[in-house]
């Protein structure tokens, strides 16, 4: 309970702690989410998602820098595509060489993808609730992947930026057409290079397409010489009026926040399975009669939710 | 049941049908699945992936091609990054008009991710049992991004290709922690471009640290010319037979097949909660209350588990 009155102070370490205790589901991490629920909601969160090498985290680092001239304290949290079976961090030890980490007021930090054993998404969402009661009053979700499980983390964002690059060849129309709604800002990113305007023109071309009442507008950057991030800046505002001015900022909220409970739900039955020494056994035993092909999945899955004792 | 004996007399209408239902979730999608598991089994699976750009879909096709010189019968399973909203499909309109599709040992099939009602694991690994029982011997399954969900989908495959291509920059590091483990074959496509023997040795030198028993090799190739293509084969084949004479084949199998039941669990759950009017109707209520930070999400989780009946 100390680090959750240090939390509320803004304190740094009290946030980094907590967001471990949540990652690693230490015994109390969900009193700590419950404890902390009333007093968040109030920042804004904006998710920065794309195909890898498309500048991302360079592009993170201006925009946050920019936002730090107007004084607001800042986070940003960085999805970190570890290996689902042995851990590691590489995104981690990038990062911490930023001299954005120098700056008092950003705080980052990245979080990995530990198998399904807690999704994920549910993780991101506790820690932006940390961040939130810190006093971040921008939160940054940067991704590296573009998949489906980084869609629907991102998809918890306030404010999306879709950051393209020029020359991804056939595959940018496999990857608009994932990425499409989810995108409320556009920056083709590397504008000096060959082709950006060939694919501004094709985005802007599946943007037509869209009925959605709010019409992204596609902006041209160069992150790492400072180019454009001013105007990137004024369209996550643009879009951050909208919301406001409609209804669609409490409708997210009570979309992410549905999902949310579901996915908790799911992670809790999960937890039934792995840590009930019963249930465990009855699904080991299963599974090795599934694989002789002496019964079905789903037999073998009904059979267990039988067991479970909710 | 037209269907199925359809099916196990290699009907392509029959398969194509069937996993529609599956994808659509028609009644009785679970007595197919239950009646078709114990004459599954037989396929040997191969996941494609790695980054956009890296040209998946010619190296698949270019191997299917290969292989099909053996006069074995080939499904390909393309893994589209439908809008998580909307549907729609980009990728099958791409594959339709490819020329593989003429062939009638070849059966091609692309299945979008929509939103999380039912996992796209758990309804690839159906998929990929009704063409199993259909007939086909290889069974290739490809995705487009390279995400969390990517890489729980290609861990079901007996045998992972990861397509690397040049030019990534530094977002090959996180790319590389992500997808180390994951990879049994590793493929340099495009290596006539820039900075392939580069990236050859990035990899090769995080092989390198790996402890695990088999040593993948790096593979150069250029699709798009069909240079490298064979080698490929003779890896995947490599890798084939060092899985059967050790008992990893067996021990893989188990892994996928728990992870399946538990999926199904999970999946199960899901459908509780949206189809039962009274459960929907309380999470409805819920949500509103945690959006108004009168509950946390746990609190609201915890109740909800309670009115489920298993």
């Amino acid at each position: 309970m100390d680090l959750l009155q240090g939390l509320k102070k803004g304190n740094k370490r009290a946030a980094a702690k907590l967001i471990t205790m949540i990652e690693n589901r230490t015994e109390g991490y969900q009193d700590v989410l419950k404890e902390i629920h009333k007093s968040s909601g109030k920042a804004y969160v904006i998710g920065i998602t794309g195909p890898p090498g498309a500048g991302k985290s360079t592009l993170t680092d201006k925009l946050v820098k920019e936002i730090r001239k107007q004084d607001k304290k800042v986070a940003i949290i960085a999805i970190d595509p570890t290996s689902p079976f042995s851990g590691g961090s590489i995104l981690g030890d990038r990062i911490r060489m930023n001299d954005l980490s120098l700056d008092p007021g950003v705080f980052i930090r990245s979080m990995g993808t530990r198998g399904h054993l807690g999704g994920l998404s549910v993780a991101t969402k506790s820690a932006i609730k940390i961040l939130d009661v810190y006093g971040a009053e921008y939160i940054f979700v940067e991704t590296v992947g573009v998949g489906q499980s980084e869609i629907e983390i991102v998809k918890s964002a306030d404010t999306t930026v879709m950051v393209m690059v020029p020359g991804l060849g056939d595959d940018i129309q496999a990857i608009k057409a994932g990425i499409m709604e989810i995108g409320d800002v556009f920056v083709i990113n590397k504008a000096d290079r060959d082709g950006a305007n060939r694919t501004r023109a094709e985005i802007e071309m599946m943007l037509d397409f869209s009925n959605s009442e709010f019409k992204p507008a596609v902006k041209m950057a160069v992150a790492v010489d400072n180019k454009g991030i001013n105007d990137i800046i004024d369209e996550i505002e643009r879009h951050k009026e909208y919301l406001m001015k409609t209804d669609k900022y409490h409708h997210n909220r009570v979309t992410s926040a549905r999902e949310e409970i579901v996915e908790i739900i799911k992670e809790n039955i999960t937890d039934k399975i792995f840590n009930d020494h019963l249930i465990s056994s009855q699904l080991a035993e299963l599974t090795q009669k599934v694989v002789k092909r002496e019964i079905d999945p789903y037999t073998a899955g009904f059979n267990i939710l039988k067991s479970i004792k909710l």
